[in-house]
């Protein structure tokens, strides 16, 4: 595949999955509801969408979703399609269009989710990518080893410029190697963005020279995009090495256009990510939707984290951060580094390690940390403690006998 | 309201709803999932957001989305919470993480859908609007009265660009108001934007010099945000009086830097909508999703059409299109006109009107005009005829005796 867009989907239909799967075809490429003067056999050629398989999976009797052809049962299927780059060109929000579009409202459909998408190579040339990923995160945090350990200034909203620039010198005091703004804290009137960047780096740069450790500072600067651009230049300026987006509420031509111009590695916040893969027979499987936002240029990307806060199962979590550190093109890796968080404490750390098998991620502890009962140093202890004990294999019930901040950890958030 | 953000929620949970509301306002605004220093009463009096109302209207004994807590019967509840505009400030991306975000995967939800949003004054002055609207709309196409008459080039994608300006040349002499391209068709190979604006112009101002009637051509301009902006202005040298964006695919970002610089209506295409959402329990209803495209320049908006060959029923339909024409502000309404389109022909008119009311609308018909028995200005004709009739209060049927190109539309679109 090097010349085709190709989408893998599941879909339910009252109807045969084959004949479905060449309705999303025809509605996706140079079909419409009825046969139009035009559609001659040579353009069918040259742009009608491919059904590349069909796999049937499992048969249901109720429909998923309401609104579709009834009938008295449904099949599931796995759908394969392929477009010809002509149809849309190398171009990643028409590439959006083309595989999602109208799909989700077709008739025949009582479930349909896009599992996964693969782009021509074309796409690898003309798309920045990531331009830090993993090594680039190691090289400015200076993490060599482990994941790197990272919290959320916290409460959410509402700090003063003072307050935050106070709770991050306790963080960095405590030795994080990084801190992200909340996703609620972009650039409110209690807290802006530019005197909040000024602030929080002069804690962060005086650290920086009287230690060597200059903590990664990911400022959430969520916005339009020249908003973006401007305070990417404050924080560059600043010394700041790494900016943040909400990319479900920038979108891809707010991600795009960060991405062209950053210097810095973009930390892609995933909130929003509920409402289009909560129902598991709609939306967007992370693996197909992450490829978009890894070609526009995020390095690192939330991937919620094991028992979680949230209603995500654990198996779909390691899947959405094992996708990430899958190369997407055999010259042009695209590799984006896994942010686990939401309710994440030293328990997670044995599990999330034993399951991922490398510590080429994000660690992030919000309450997890900052809530430990000995304070904010003994939180981060307890989180390097944790894998510490998971790479060497010790369980961390052992390894917590001499080392009392993880054993503090497994007990406050057992 | 003018000062706070507000949102409206339909929920189910296996929790009291109240206790749902609560987690809902502290998740987005000041609290996580343990208390932390520096959650004061004073910052909460600040930050917090409040539970405006809750009101229970059903019970259920399944869930409706895996993953939520589990309970004997699960309360379905109408959640109005409010922000304080110190939170967010004055800016759309924001706002979207604010009243969205990660509240579709909280663990007591077995359903959460944004259904209305409502925006402080600031928001009226800080963000364009549709610059166009109806009467722009009606002013650029001459169209005084009635429906504008819409059609989309078919096939959708796969033309050459002399295929393509042939067809316009076609869809011209037919009659019609409005043309559009194709969301599948933005600038692929076969057909490059640049080059089709050219030879679609030339057909476009040739008849106005002709006849005094400049055709409307949403031109599809959907790309990355510098490119959006060059083609606009490609548009407006060429004589052009619209451009059209895939608003899922640009992204508020995307959407937001067009109209900022655009000097032409925007056409808002809506493709992608099914995921945000085909589910009744989750994702986002049109009226508050619209908002966010509305205040951000919108002029045109897709919002299906009555018996329409999706999943979506017709008092959706119906609502999203109203929702439109319902002002968001006293100062400024931000009224986007309604596109009615998808599977559409002459046969929907009198409905759409009884219930609609009004015709500031566009009425888009592809395989409904052009595959017209009797050709493109007979299908433009039969449309034109079905509104005549709607409006005059004349059933379609009788009026078609002596209007030939609406019965043979009514007979070949039954």
């Amino acid at each position: 595949m090097s010349e085709r867009l190709e989408a893998d989907y599941i879909i339910e239909t009252a109807i045969d999955p084959r004949q479905a799967a060449e309705i999303m075809a025809g509605e996706q490429s140079s079909g419409t509801f009825v046969a139009v003067p035009g559609e001659t056999e040579e353009l069918k050629a040259r742009s009608a969408a491919q059904v590349e398989a069909v796999e049937i999976y499992d048969t249901v009797t109720a429909p998923s979703l309401p609104g579709a052809a009834t009938g008295e049962r449904y099949a599931r299927a796995r759908v394969t399609l392929s477009w010809p780059l002509g149809n849309m060109g190398v171009s990643l929000p028409n590439a959006m269009t083309t595989v999602s579009g109208n799909l989700y409202e077709l008739k025949p459909f009582s479930g349909l989710r896009l599992v996964d998408v693969r782009f021509p190579d074309a796409y690898a040339e003309a798309y920045p990518g990531p331009r830090f990923g993993v090594d680039g995160t190691r090289r400015l945090t200076g993490v060599t080893k482990g994941p790197v350990i990272g919290t959320i200034i916290k409460p959410s909203v509402g700090f003063s410029l003072t307050q935050t620039a106070e709770r991050v010198t306790e963080l960095i005091d405590g030795g994080v190697d990084f801190i992200k703004d909340d996703e609620l804290q972009a650039d409110g009137p209690h807290c802006p963005f530019d005197a909040r960047v000024e602030a929080v780096m002069r804690a962060i740069n005086d650290h920086a020279d009287r230690t060597g450790k200059k903590v990664m500072v990911a400022f959430n600067l969520t916005g339009e995009v020249d908003e973006m651009r401007a305070r990417h230049d404050l924080v560059l300026r600043h010394g700041g090495t790494c900016v943040m987006a909400s990319v479900n509420s920038v979108g891809l031509g707010g991600l795009l256009a960060l991405g062209r111009h950053t210097q810095l590695p973009i930390h892609a916040h995933r909130n929003g990510w509920g409402y289009l893969s909560r129902h598991p027979m709609l939306g967007w499987s992370f693996p197909a939707w992450a490829k978009f936002w890894r070609l526009a240029g995020a390095d690192h990307l939330h991937v919620n984290g094991l028992q979680n806060k949230f209603c995500e199962g654990d198996d779909s979590v390691i899947a959405a951060a094992q996708s990430l550190l899958t190369p997407m093109f055999a010259d042009k890796p695209c590799i984006t580094m896994p942010v686990f968080s939401s309710g994440q404490s030293a328990v997670q750390a044995a599990e999330t390690y034993r399951r991922m098998q490398t510590t080429d991620l994000i660690y992030a502890a919000g309450g997890g940390l900052v809530g430990h009962p000995d304070g904010i140093a003994a939180g981060v202890a307890s989180l390097r403690q944790a894998w510490e004990a998971a790479e060497a294999g010790i369980p961390a019930e052992t390894y917590a006998r001499d080392h009392p901040a993880l054993a503090r950890a497994l007990e406050a958030y057992a």
